[in-house]
């Protein structure tokens, strides 16, 4: 929607009644380019993994997804995160967490983190019995649904691809063709968030049952070692490793490539906490 | 699509003849975090702005998009870039002018810029005579479609939104309740793509006659100044722009929210080209 009005024929330029810009045109507003990362806590991190899954759904268990939970929980308490980890929950007990979530007291938080660990459709991700629209995810954290977040960014990481596993005989072409997404509605106008796809829509994503998914396990050392950097730079990384180093050798390769949205207003950067982020060294947990 | 092996036996860890990734596990690898920006030529940037539509289409002019069209043109060839800027082509002729830059060869330049300024709707953009996906941009620049364009960064600025004007009558909630957004197949695994996009789907945008949309605006001022920066933190800082600057005074206010969508694999800096970028002052074209 895009919205215009008649010129003001005073002043040649519409400054209206009803849209405000606070700051008059043209003035260099003085503003913090950086969000607060030194408040009291650095804020709750929720992990739902899933690897186990109801057997009418007919997804294959999710080998490696423990390792990806042991590296995103070692990183994320290093930078001073409150983790929280859930195993295959049922689709209920994830909106149940994510509503007692809403409603808790943020306030001397900096932000907060959601990881999602799991198999993915078209424009979903997957429950122990359902899938579900990620935007339930973030509808939850919405500034109406939980004020006490409100202008601190929200950062959701999304491990869950296109269908089935390649070698059980599910095959691309078929995700290929699908329109699959994460689906279009997922920011509704909410600013200060930030989701970090593994992949984009139909395309490979790898996992190994001894040392994770790539997009975890680049995303967790990056996160560790970049101390100064801020968290799209970090993510920037991420994209390259996983799109560069990770490809298939079929006589066209499939390169898995993330995908990062943003609707942040300020760089973020995780500032040192207090007795965390003791060493710079990644350690290959 | 996530894709798993079994086990390698001998090493315990699957590293196959189906996936290869380039550098030993654990590897530091030596990479350049910056996309070279210092070939002859920055690139070619192409401006498709619409302010006039047929009359079937029953959309309003754009009063105001030639201003940013002028900002455009000045701060694309500060930065370097070949501007060319096409006003009120059909649909046809925007694809023509596409599938000719694909085959253009474009070795020697840093990168490409395409921005459309139109009106929009659900997951599509107005040409003179039709709507159509924006899905269709980048897919000409694919690499494939455009080999010496292959692993430099793509960008796409956006100000193109849902619907026509609010004060014609046609109200905000028709738009918020739709399901609208720039299309989910936008990337179609094409790694280093950068995608800005004025607003969230169903939103407000502003346009104003006499000096344009704030998203353009934002990003001129930005992309001006911040010769240093690179190009995520710029938007992060036209995101906070126009999402804090920018609000209804409705009883409920509204924001424009700007969404920034990026699979691009290393920085991205605008370094200084001989002979352009004298003046870091924005001269408030």
């Amino acid at each position: 929607m895009e919205q215009t009005k008649p010129e003001d024929k005073t002043s040649g330029d519409y400054v209206s009644g009803t849209a405000s810009r606070r700051g008059k045109s043209g003035e260099n507003v003085s503003r913090n380019e950086y969000y607060d990362m030194n408040n009291k806590h650095r804020g709750k991190a929720l992990i739902f993994n899933h690897d186990e899954f109801e057997s009418c759904l007919e997804l294959k268990p999710r080998s490696g997804s423990r390792k990806d939970c042991a590296s995103l929980q070692a990183v994320l308490q290093h930078l001073g995160f409150n983790v929280e980890t859930f195993h295959n929950l049922y689709y209920s007990d994830i909106m149940k967490q994510m509503k007692h979530t809403a409603k808790q007291n943020h306030s001397k938080d900096d932000c907060i983190a959601v990881i999602v660990l799991s198999h993915g459709d078209s424009g979903v991700v997957y429950a122990k019995d359902t899938f579900y629209n990620l935007e339930k995810m973030w509808g939850h954290l919405s500034e109406n649904n939980c004020p006490t977040l409100a202008g601190k960014p929200k950062l959701f990481f999304i491990q869950a691809c296109q269908g089935e596993d390649f070698d059980d005989g599910i095959t691309l072409s078929r995700h290929i063709e699908t329109d699959g997404w994460y689906e279009p509605h997922m920011y509704s106008n909410e600013p200060n968030i930030l989701v970090a796809l593994a992949t984009t829509p139909g395309y490979i994503s790898w996992r190994r049952p001894t040392i994770g998914t790539p997009f975890i396990q680049a995303l967790c050392k990056e996160l560790y070692s970049a101390s100064e950097l801020d968290i799209l730079s970090i993510l920037t990384s991420v994209c390259h490793q996983v799109a560069v180093d990770y490809e298939s050798d079929t006589s066209e390769p499939k390169k898995q490539v993330p995908c990062i949205m943003s609707t942040l207003t300020r760089r973020l950067v995780f500032t040192k906490k207090p007795d965390t982020m003791t060493s710079s060294l990644w350690p290959c947990i």
